[in-house]
């Protein structure tokens, strides 16, 4: 076993299992979030009252026995944000995971566990789940690959729930070509779904992000246009990425409510700040806010989906700019969750495949591009990272 | 038979032929340019050596046929620029057709009889020919409606050919509804090709219009996100639209030369002025360009038909300026030619169908708003023009 400097896995033995002999992933080793089940140990979910009031797993996650199947080594679980319900990685229970890449920065979650193990070597691959960034922000915040799939396409059989309609299953690799490899494992059977560009830079989100953060990612984006062709700059969200990021809010919060509500009224748990005052919030959402945000949502979903349907491919900035330090005032951490789930609400909302490369560095810390595609072009979209990794001469 | 007052139709006795007694155009008149064959008549093409060297034509053109089996009256042969060679309307032998809307404007061209012939009230429709902008361009000059289809959508048997490659035949109405009838007579049946948007406001074609004409469309456009949502602005031609122009001119006037460059060889007929040079220029077009022309083609055409496959529609000035005044100066007309035509080379060089509605008025002359669909939705984006139009209150 190889030892945890960063903190990446939950206290306590650490789970442990062996894949199959052979297997397109034989050799490598995974972890997963704490939200996935393994059989025979109890999903903490981040949380002290959660792993107090709920049973050992009777079976796997549909993800674990997949990558067992699959050839890969099972190292440990990792840690989550309380129920997943938050974006910087901070768990004031198991401790805030180390980010390899910026130790003076936090992680990024609610995956940090995931994304600390792989950018510190600890596992080869690592699931995490991403509803409103957890993958994405982690992987770009720790200098790593992520994917945050097409909503629905990986199974969440055996996870713990923050927003269903919203809730995908994604994972962090070190390299492209890994990334895209667990896709073969993980993913429905390739689809007619294309990513062959145009490329579209979404303007909204490239003016959101700091100016710094859109120059280090500049030198990607140019080998990407080698691929793909000249990008296009389009406005997508004429109404705001702050209209975005607020009908997922508000949509979103419902979602969580409903999974999750009844066992908060009736377990009273505690949590830590941030996440208490967010479900705080979730419990007292207006239903007419969610109804719009629903609205909205089905809205900004024809308009993205129809103009990537022909293979076309939006690029952003994962994340406006590179993990908050540690030393952070909340309202600082406030603002960049604002700033950060605008971009994110793009994805979340219209349910795209997501896949972010570790491409820049700001201030010594690492900042991530995306790539994002039609609904179902999840190995189109890996596939065109792996390209765009190569000609950049990122890790392959 | 309706006096001619703004000298649409060619010189001579004017060709007429009733209709089929019953069909979805039945009662209505219908002119075509004289580039169509009518059987028993010789096709002039707008040059009197053409008229000269060719017998009288053996059979009806294609869309002529359709158009008398539909119901249409023949009321007549409109005039055209010489060989179809240009944008004004201009016709040195035949006169030049009044602008009924702009009486001291040009008309536009090539198919300048056709639109004149519409506008006027002489007929209900009026076919014209597309190729670099010949029915959209004249359509935009004298208020009223016209339609470029996809390339290939509608026969162009027993018409001359300019570029056929580029050519289209496209047709002109005074009413939306019309326009959207007599693609139910000529085009094929309904694709799956939708028009559901988003709006895509091409920013190129936007920033080259001139100001007062961007603003006259605004209320048109509104009325237009109306129907399909809030207009999302995208840049389409990262290399300039100037290159779209040069791209069009150079593969075309190869293709032109190809299909007219023998008969002029062998006749050396009188042109008027532009006509001429534009073919000089023609036969001397370097194959390099030309080559350069059509890989540049594809590039644009993968990329614009892959934005629209999901229903996006393109929405910009038909053209940048009304049409320009008939004291403009040659250097004049040759700058709104060049700024016009990195506009129209858009659907030009693409394939694509584009529906101009008469949409606004700069100093009294009318100017067009276009919408331009993936190939195939011509039906879909005749059908949104007239949704648009009767949102903005325009003719039906």
């Amino acid at each position: 076993m190889v030892e945890d400097q960063v903190g990446a896995f939950i206290p306590g033995p650490r789970t442990e299992r062996a894949g199959a002999a052979e297997g397109p992933l034989a050799g490598l080793t995974f972890a997963v979030k704490d939200l996935y089940d393994t059989a025979g140990d109890v999903t903490g979910y981040g949380n002290p009252d959660w792993a107090r009031t709920h049973p050992p797993a009777a079976g796997d996650a549909a993800v674990v026995t997949a990558l067992l199947e699959a050839g890969a080594r099972l190292v440990g679980k990792t840690k989550t944000v309380e129920l997943a319900y938050g974006l910087t990685g901070e768990n004031v229970w198991h401790g805030t995971p180390i980010n390899p890449a910026a130790p003076d920065r936090f992680p990024g979650g609610s995956s940090c566990g995931s994304a600390a193990a792989v950018a510190a070597g600890l596992a080869d691959i690592a699931m995490g789940s991403d509803t409103g960034g957890s993958v994405r922000i982690p992987a770009s915040y720790c200098g790593i690959y992520g994917i945050r799939p097409s909503w629905g396409a990986v199974s969440l059989t055996g996870a713990c729930p923050l927003g269903p309609a919203y809730d995908t299953a994604g994972w962090f690799t070190a390299g492209a070509s890994l990334l895209r490899r667990v896709g073969d494992v993980l993913l429905p059977p390739p689809s007619g779904a294309a990513a062959t560009g145009p490329l579209l830079k979404v303007q909204e989100a490239w003016v959101n992000a700091d100016p710094e953060t859109a120059a280090a990612l500049a030198p990607v984006l140019e080998a990407a246009e080698g691929v793909l062709g000249l990008a296009l700059p389009i406005h997508l969200a004429p109404e705001g990425l702050a209209a975005f990021y607020e009908a997922f809010r508000c949509a979103q919060a419902v979602e969580a409510w409903t999974s999750l509500g009844p066992w908060i009224t009736e377990n009273d748990p505690a949590f830590g700040p941030g996440v208490k005052e967010r479900f705080a919030a979730a419990r007292g959402m207006d239903p007419a806010k969610a109804s719009a945000g629903r609205a909205f949502r089905r809205i900004v979903q024809a308009r993205i989906r129809a103009l990537l349907a022909g293979g076309a491919v939006l690029v952003y900035p994962t994340s406006p700019s590179p993990s908050p330090l540690l030393s952070a005032s909340q309202a600082e951490q406030n603002a960049v969750r604002e700033k950060t789930m605008g971009v994110t609400a793009i994805a979340g909302l219209c349910g795209l495949p997501e896949v972010t490369i570790p491409a820049g560095r700001v201030a010594g810390a690492p900042v991530g591009l995306s790539f994002v595609g039609a609904p179902g072009s999840d190995r189109a979209v890996l596939a065109l990272a792996e390209l765009v990794s190569q000609a950049a001469g990122l890790p392959a």
